[in-house]
């Protein structure tokens, strides 16, 4: 699998798991809601800083985020 | 420990145990050496797609780059 395509994946699986709107996770990532919309759909190809951003907002290790699904 | 200079330290050390120099490893990612050297010391912010290359270069898979030491 692509790997921001996975990513795009795993985001949206652990948001949910947390019960977490995009906007709650945009807020807490310090991101616009629309690019979390789009990484979500593996349409963004975010830095590796942003993915730990991301694995922060979520209580998750940032390795988390890029396991096979 | 900061994600980054976590994606550096992994990647260096995955290099050395597959006994690739940094000009190797550059080639098979599509990369070129000076930004492979500083990615391992930490003073670049590559994208999630650049880490899906090394790994693949490495023969490893994504999320073992993240992996705490």
């Amino acid at each position: 699998m692509d790997v921001v395509l996975l990513l795009g994946a795993n985001v949206r699986r652990h948001r949910k798991l947390k019960g977490m709107s995009q906007e709650q996770l945009a807020l807490e990532a310090g991101m616009e809601r629309s690019y979390v919309s789009d990484l979500e759909r593996g349409t963004r190809n975010p830095s590796v800083r942003a993915l730990g951003r991301l694995a922060d907002a979520l209580g998750i290790a940032p390795h988390e985020l890029l396991l096979s699904i």
